[in-house]
């Protein structure tokens, strides 16, 4: 029996994105081509009868911008929302800001594959004050020292799984269909959490941009269908083997 | 001593307001120059440093996307947001969907401006199953009897003023910086409250659109300023005239 639906949904293409440079918490809006694939995730969930009831983002543009669409689009815009730092982004340290070519130009395919896919090994930690920083903003004051100054993935499941467990598996537990709208990473940490991905398979864990993915879970919170169910497969299909391919 | 920022906006033109029809509650969208309203309005709290830390919403798409737009515009698109149907537009019963020009001339000057502006006399209820009843619309399924089948200004009073009481004044007395992003009518009604206006003269005073009205409040949530501050007082007056002036 399942205890609610969960949906999935990775923000669209940001300007940073389209100029391929590392973002992580820099508050970059969506280019043109993410707001369309934000409106057409909506579609797919009014398509496929699929309608939250309850939205959860991170507190960054571009999950918000893209849940902001795809809700209008599926007729969904007037759903409580809850936004929680906790869904942000990995925090991309001291890269945020740089080229991801470059980088990997400048440091080497070893040492750019770590930084982007090892579990624990996060990169150099940025430098408060510095352009790309975020200790100054208003959104983060309250964290103190929780403000991550760097992150690997393993810092993202331990600061994500806390909100997962206090805000948004309450939601499922009443039956609610529950549209959580987040990040490349946040959703990575979440999909390891929920399928029981090894700290080493998860680096092979791409999820496509703009797709809703669609999640029924028993009453132990675990997939009746392991690793859920695209409501666009064929392009999910494609859209991942893309996002392995960024960078080069 | 002021207990908080009230800031009180209504959503930019909608696609029916271009088409001069009552809207009530059918949920349409903005136009492209209510989208632009929205934009100026948030720029307009960026410029004067009013920037929200809770957003309040109506259940309408052209509210919540005015509120969308502006706090975006803003750099404010994180805050934490509730929405709620005692924010709506006033139901405009039968009437919703038909010209106002065309109501107008088949009805009379008289009919017409005592459903117009009224305080407690409501049109006609609309008919359920029409084509423009809400009543099988998802987000009202909770309602039951309270949902409204036509509304005049009292009305609107009634149904408000609980959620003022109990969502927005507790917002405020954390001293926090609020916005509502509402309607009309709704935002009539709460400005009636707020200062003092009479059943009567509560008939006379436009809210123009994507213009941010600031309130200041004592520690009974009585105006410092009677009236609020406009964040653009010339396009506030210009606009003023050009409201009361509709379906002419």
């Amino acid at each position: 029996m399942s205890v609610g639906t969960l949906v999935l949904l990775r923000h669209g293409e940001s300007t940073w994105n389209a100029e391929n440079l590392f973002t992580g918490w820099v508050d970059v809006p969506l280019s043109e081509k993410g707001e369309k694939e934000a409106r057409r995730g909506g579609q797919l969930l009014r398509e496929a009868g699929v309608l939250p009831e309850v939205l959860h983002t991170s507190l960054m543009r571009r999950a918000i911008m893209t849940a902001n669409l795809a809700l209008d689009a599926a007729d969904r815009h007037w759903i409580p929302v809850r936004r929680d730092w906790r869904l942000n982004e990995r925090h991309y340290g001291a890269l945020q800001g740089k080229n991801k070519k470059q980088t990997l130009e400048e440091f080497g395919e070893e040492q750019f594959m770590l930084w982007r896919r090892s579990y624990d090994t996060p990169p150099p930690p940025i430098e408060p004050g510095s352009e790309f920083s975020q200790d100054t903003d208003p959104r983060y004051a309250g964290l103190g020292p929780d403000l991550p100054l760097t992150e690997c993935l393993l810092d993202v499941v331990k600061r994500m799984l806390p909100y997962w467990d206090e805000a948004i598996v309450p939601d499922l537990r009443t039956g609610k269909t529950v549209l959580v709208a987040a990040h490349g990473n946040s959703l990575r940490a979440l999909v390891k959490h929920l399928d029981g991905i090894s700290d080493e398979a998860i680096a092979g864990l791409n999820i496509p941009t703009g797709i809703p993915l669609r999640y029924d879970l028993d009453e132990d919170l675990k997939p009746i269908k392991p690793g859920g169910e695209y409501l666009d497969p064929d392009a999910a299909k494609d859209a991942i083997a893309a996002v392995a391919n960024q960078g080069r």
